[in-house]
């Protein structure tokens, strides 16, 4: 490491306050940290690189939430509480002007899911930020993308589509100046991992998963898993007014809503027994949408209110694939 | 995650036997593991650029085993036993003749280890190689950078400079030609994490780190942090023949160990009580050398069998700066 990024060293240190369960943190070989007697530790990773995640002239805060949330999601995925991380940075060089506001927001988020910063490595090249998450489940508890069955009730959170739309305004900037432009822009960044919710959904949501590559995508990987198929009504979709007004049509608001990433809202199904406290208990503290239904038959279906939507025409599958 | 990725996925997949302690690996939001009762673990992160810490034409099993190597290499400085690691790789392209080598070599090293891949992130983007790995250290009883008192002995594993006369050779072909070029330019690669041995150190060393920047710069940091000093006895320098022979002098050579990074031998101190059963017992199996003390004042001082070296007049200096 040269010189010049021991400063970054310095920069780390003492950002947070330290959690009980970590021994050692920062400036040894390794970090040492002590899980809770029976823990099970969920881990995961993702990487963000400049110019192919984000552009290289993307707000440096907006990018720290974008990196983090979106790891923070992984562990929501699955029940998980997060813990720990460590930060693998490559930058081109040492800008104080980037790196301040990047950090300042990076243990702002941090904070607010009680995570703790660990370990890390600082190396110069093309900008890259690649986490490593870590966080407690329940023993067996977990929620996994296999469990879903036949019968089950399908869910999202939030709203989705609005990530999508702000991606437009980030790569097509004559777009600026279509209704909600600049708070669709935001929002591709802003997006709030589903932490504490997930921990309400253990023992009661059979199958789980968050949408980064969208919903049709990340659904089909339930399917996959479980070996089942779904049915989705597409007037059940959840979608912004601003999104909507964006886009400008309710068919492609649809299609918007079907296919946005990066939109960190969770994807889950629920068995038939628990569809009553979903509804009555769950959704009174986070907005939550029933839009179909888990089926025995390996197949996505679309429809709209009843009306079969033959998506190969509808240009859905064009869109599932870019 | 463009959909010709998704065949890393496909190719990473079974090929490791499964850990037990591995509940769920690769293919859902997170993996997830489940440590030992009691277990303390150790973590590191460590990023190899292609380009800044290997030339882009480096045969990709040789880059694999020293992305893995200088992790394990992190594991065995805290006397950690190597248990999952995630990888984020970032790829310009899907090259299978590439891909085909590197991950032949990464998991056959791994396997020697004992080390699961249990996550990870493939993206698109400059050649780069991130690893997270975790191991375990019975509690209360890592070897810290912070322990070494006045009075303890330092040691170092194995010989040093070999990594920097392969280097040097990478770096300028011209000395192809030179005494064992070709054989030092492969030990720049194919270090030997101290691994088992470090196990022996657990109880009996008093502090320890892994030489990655340099003997000098290394053994600083467990000044540093243990407020103490140490004096070095150059002619008590372990280094090979093979090198000696690269550089030609014996003063070259000298500079050679004490300045070479990636090396990935271990530099611990020991206390007196200790000394003759280390030197007795753990260097009956591991090639072992004392070069020095510690000493109480915080400085590092270099000596020729007793003729002190002013390392400002003798190049020292400059060599660590480097």
């Amino acid at each position: 490491m040269p010189g010049e990024f021991d400063f970054i060293r310095t920069y780390l240190s003492e950002r947070q306050t330290s959690r009980q369960d970590v021994n050692l943190a920062l400036g040894d070989d390794c970090a040492i940290v002590c899980p809770p007697p029976n823990a099970r530790i969920a881990l995961s990773t993702d990487t963000l690189v400049g110019g192919s995640h984000f552009l290289l002239s993307a707000a440096p805060e907006l990018v720290a939430h974008k990196a983090l949330a979106s790891n923070l999601s992984d562990l929501a995925a699955m029940g998980a509480r997060p813990a720990w991380m460590s930060l693998a940075l490559t930058l081109p060089e040492i800008d104080e002007n980037w790196l301040r506001p990047f950090f300042d927001a990076f243990f702002a988020l941090a904070d607010d899911y009680g995570i703790q910063l660990i370990g890390g490595d600082t190396t110069k090249g093309p900008l890259s930020i690649s986490l490593t998450v870590q966080g407690f489940v329940p023993q067996d508890k977990a929620l996994l993308r296999s469990g879903a069955k036949a019968g089950d009730w399908l869910y999202v959170t939030g709203k989705l589509g609005d990530s999508k739309a702000g991606l437009d305004v980030i790569l097509d900037p004559t777009l600026r100046g279509q209704p909600f432009a600049s708070e669709l822009e935001k929002r591709h960044f802003l997006s709030t991992p589903r932490v504490e919710f997930a921990q309400g959904l253990l023992g009661i949501a059979s199958s789980a998963i968050d949408i980064s590559d969208g919903l049709l995508a990340d659904l089909q990987h339930i399917l996959e898993r479980s070996c089942v198929g779904a049915s989705i009504d597409v007037s059940l979709l959840p979608y912004s007014e601003q999104m909507a007004a964006f886009v400008g049509e309710r068919d492609i608001a649809c299609q918007y809503a079907l296919t946005s990433g990066e939109e960190y809202e969770l994807c889950f199904t629920v068995p038939e027994q628990y569809k009553a406290y979903v509804d009555s208990q769950l959704a009174q503290e986070t907005e939550l949408h029933c839009i179909g239904k888990i089926e025995s038959q390996g197949h996505l279906k679309l429809h709209d209110s009843g009306q079969p939507i033959d998506w190969q025409l509808s240009g859905y599958d064009h869109f599932k694939a870019s």
